[in-house]
C-alpha cells in the first residue's frame, strides 16, 4: 500500500492524497461506508459504486467472526468474494464491537472473553486471533486489536488501558509480520492511538503509534460521548505528532460537520454508521442541510429530496414521496434515504477534496460548516 | 387502450398480444408485480425496470386512499408522477382489502362501509367513490368495485354477491363514462367476473361482463383457498366466454405453475404479492425450482442465486451469501430476494411469449411445470 500526498492546504491541515491498494485507488479525503455483516445495510453493492460512489467500504471483525464466520469466508475465497465488492475494504478489530455489543465481557492481559450477542456463546479474542480472523476475511487494511475506553473514562484506568492497548499492538505487529496474506492481495496493518480525552496519554500514544512505521495510522476512542471541543482538541493533538506522509484515519465519525472539522485537521480517512443508521429513522444529510423526512410538512413537498446531487434516485424521488414511504413502513424508504446519506457524504469529501486542491478549502468549508448544520 | 392478438397458440388457449396503453406498450401474457402503497416493496423503480423488465405494476386503491390519499395524488399530478414510475399502471378496486384487512366493515346495496385498519377511521366506498378515488389515482386500467367471495362460499352467497356485484358494475361504468381522465392519459375500466366455483354462477357473470364491452375483463374471487384444480376450471369455462380481441387478467394469481397454467387457459395478465412477499420471507423461485434459501444448505454454495437468469444481481451474488444476509436480518437479503423472485416471474412469462409466438408452448411448458414445481 502506497499514500502519495497530492495537496496540502496552507491555511489548515487538510490533505488531499491518493492510496493505491491491490483493489483500486481512493481519493482522500474518503468516507467509508459501514458494511457491518459483509452488507451496507439497504444498499446494494452496485449501488454503492454507482449511485453513491463509494470508494471503500469498511466491515466488523466482531460481526463476521461471529456470521458467517472464518470457515465460510475462507471457502468463498475472503469477504471481497463472498460479499462481490471488488473494490478496497478496511476491517475494524472488534474491539469495539465486543465492549459495546457483547455481554459478560472480561477484559484480561491475553486478551477479551465475551459473550456472542446473537446466541449468548463464548469467545476469546486476542492480538493474536484477530490478526488471523483479518488475515481470513482479507480486507486490504486490518486495525489492531485494541480497548476502546469509554467517556468519561478516569485517568488512571485510561493510562492503564492505554498500555495495555500499545501492548497487544506489539503482540499485533509481531503476528501480522509473520503469517501471509490468504489471497494473493497485499494487506495493511493500522494501529490505533487511544488516550482517552488526556492530552500528556493522546501525545504519548501517537508517539508510540508513530514509531510502528505503519502504512497508516488510526485515531480511537473519539466521538464517544465527550463533547465535540474534546475530540478536535484530541484530534489537532495527534495529528501533530503521527507521520505526514501516511494516511490518518478518525474511526467512527461522524456527522458532516465533524467530517469537514476533521479534515482540516489532517484527517484522510473517516467512518461512521450514522448515514445508514440515522437515514433509516428518517434523518436525512442533505446539500440543503438536515432534514426529518418523517415530519408533516414534506407530505406535498414535490421537490426532489437533493437536488444538490449530481445525479443517481436522490436526484428524481421527491420529498413527498420518501416521506410517504416513511409513513407507510415501506422498505422503499430505508433504501433511498441510506442511499441519500451516503450519496451526500461522498459527495462532501469529494467537494473537500477538490477544493483542497484548488486552494480553497478554508473560505469553502466556512460557508458548508453552516449548510450541512442547517435544520430544514 | 388497445390490444393487439399477435399469436394463439394451436393446442392450448395461451396467447401473446401488445397492450398499447399512453404508457407504453405491455407484452402479454405479462405478470405484474404488486406495489401496494406505490411502491414495489424492497425494490427500487430503476430496479423494477432495468433489472426486473417489469411492464406494468399494480397499485392498491385501499391503500393509496388511506395514504397519501388522494389530495396528495392530485397534487403530485396522479400516481405515475408521485411515485416516479412512468410506465403503465393498474389499480385495482379496493374491494379485496375492504374484505381482508379492515376492520368491522359493512355490505350494503349503496357500497362498503369499513374502518382503516391503520387507524380505525370509518369510511364509505361506493361504485362512484371508488371509480372517482380510481381517476385521482390516475391509473391507466381501473377495476371495477366487486365483493371478492371467500371460499368456501355457500352458493345462495355466492349468487346475491355476484348480483351485487353486477349491479355495482353498472355504476362504475356509469360514473367512469360520466367523469374524465385528470392528468391528459387515458383510462380503462375493466369489469370483475365473480361467482365462486359454480360453474352456472361463473357463466352467468361471464356473460353480463362480456355485454359491458370492455377494454379488457378480469376473473376475480379466485385463488382465495380453493383447490386449484377449481381454480383453472372457472377459468377455463370463463374464458371461453370472454371475448377474444380483448386481455384476460386473473387477478391475485400465483405460484410460477398457476400462471403458467392460467397462460394455457388464455390469460393475458396476472399479479401476485407471492413473489415479493414470499421472497421476503426467504422462499426464492428461480429456474431450478423453488428454493428456501435460509437452509444450511446454502451456507457454503457460492454458486449464483440463479444462473438460469440472463443479468442482474440474481447472476452475480452467490446463495451463501444471500443466506447469510437472511440468517443476519439484514435488509439487503429482503431486497435481494424480491429481486430475484420478481426477475424470475417476469422471465417465466417472457419466455412462454417466446414460445406462444414460436408455436412450441405446450412441449415448453411441459418441462417447464417440472422445473418450476421443484423443492431444492
Amino acid at each position: 500500500m502506497e499514500f502519495e500526498l497530492i495537496a496540502t492546504d496552507a491555511e489548515t491541515g487538510a490533505r488531499a492524497g491518493l492510496l493505491h491498494t491491490d483493489h483500486g485507488t481512493i481519493e482522500t479525503p474518503i468516507f467509508m461506508p459501514v458494511g457491518t455483516v459483509g452488507s451496507v445495510k439497504a444498499v446494494m453493492q452496485e449501488q454503492l459504486k454507482e449511485t453513491v460512489k463509494g470508494q471503500i467500504i469498511l466491515g466488523n471483525t466482531y460481526h463476521l467472526y461471529l456470521r458467517p464466520g472464518t470457515e465460510i469466508l475462507e471457502k468463498a475465497g475472503g469477504l471481497h468474494k463472498f460479499n462481490g465488492w471488488d473494490r478496497p475494504i478496511l476491517t475494524d478489530s472488534g474491539g469495539y464491537q465486543v465492549f459495546s455489543l457483547s455481554g459478560n465481557r472480561k477484559l484480561k492481559e491475553e486478551g477479551a472473553l465475551f459473550q456472542s450477542h446473537i446466541d449468548g456463546s463464548r469467545h476469546l479474542f486476542t492480538p493474536e486471533s484477530v490478526m488471523d480472523i483479518q488475515r481470513s476475511i482479507g480486507a486490504d487494511i486490518v486495525m489492531a486489536f485494541d480497548e476502546c475506553t469509554p467517556y468519561p473514562c478516569e485517568y488512571g484506568y485510561a493510562r492503564k488501558s492505554m498500555e495495555l492497548t500499545h501492548r497487544w499492538l506489539t503482540r499485533c505487529v509481531k503476528r501480522f509480520g509473520e503469517t501471509e496474506p490468504k489471497y494473493g492481495h497485499n494487506q495493511s496493518l493500522f494501529p490505533i492511538v487511544q488516550g482517552s480525552t488526556y492530552k500528556d496519554l493522546r501525545r504519548e500514544s501517537a508517539e508510540f503509534i508513530s514509531q510502528i512505521e505503519a502504512d497508516g495510522n488510526a485515531i480511537g476512542g473519539l466521538s464517544v460521548g465527550e463533547p465535540e471541543q474534546d475530540m478536535y482538541e484530541m484530534c489537532e493533538l495527534v495529528c501533530g505528532i503521527l507521520p505526514k506522509q501516511k494516511p490518518r484515519y478518525l474511526m467512527g465519525v461522524g456527522t458532516p460537520w465533524n467530517i469537514l472539522e476533521g479534515i482540516g485537521l489532517g484527517v484522510d480517512m473517516f467512518d461512521c454508521v450514522m448515514p445508514t443508521r440515522n437515514g433509516r429513522n428518517g434523518m436525512l444529510f442533505t446539500s440543503e442541510g438536515v432534514v426529518n423526512i418523517k415530519n408533516k410538512r414534506w407530505a406535498d413537498d414535490f421537490s426532489p429530496i437533493d437536488a444538490g446531487l449530481e445525479d443517481g434516485p436522490s436526484t428524481v424521488y421527491t420529498k413527498a414521496y420518501l416521506r410517504h414511504l416513511f409513513a407507510a413502513n415501506e422498505i422503499l424508504g430505508l433504501q433511498l434515504a441510506s442511499l441519500q446519506n451516503l450519496s451526500f457524504y461522498l459527495h462532501l469529501v469529494k467537494e473537500a477534496r477538490k477544493h483542497i486542491i484548488a486552494g480553497d478549502f478554508a473560505s469553502w468549508r466556512r460557508g458548508m460548516l453552516e449548510t450541512v448544520k442547517r435544520r430544514n
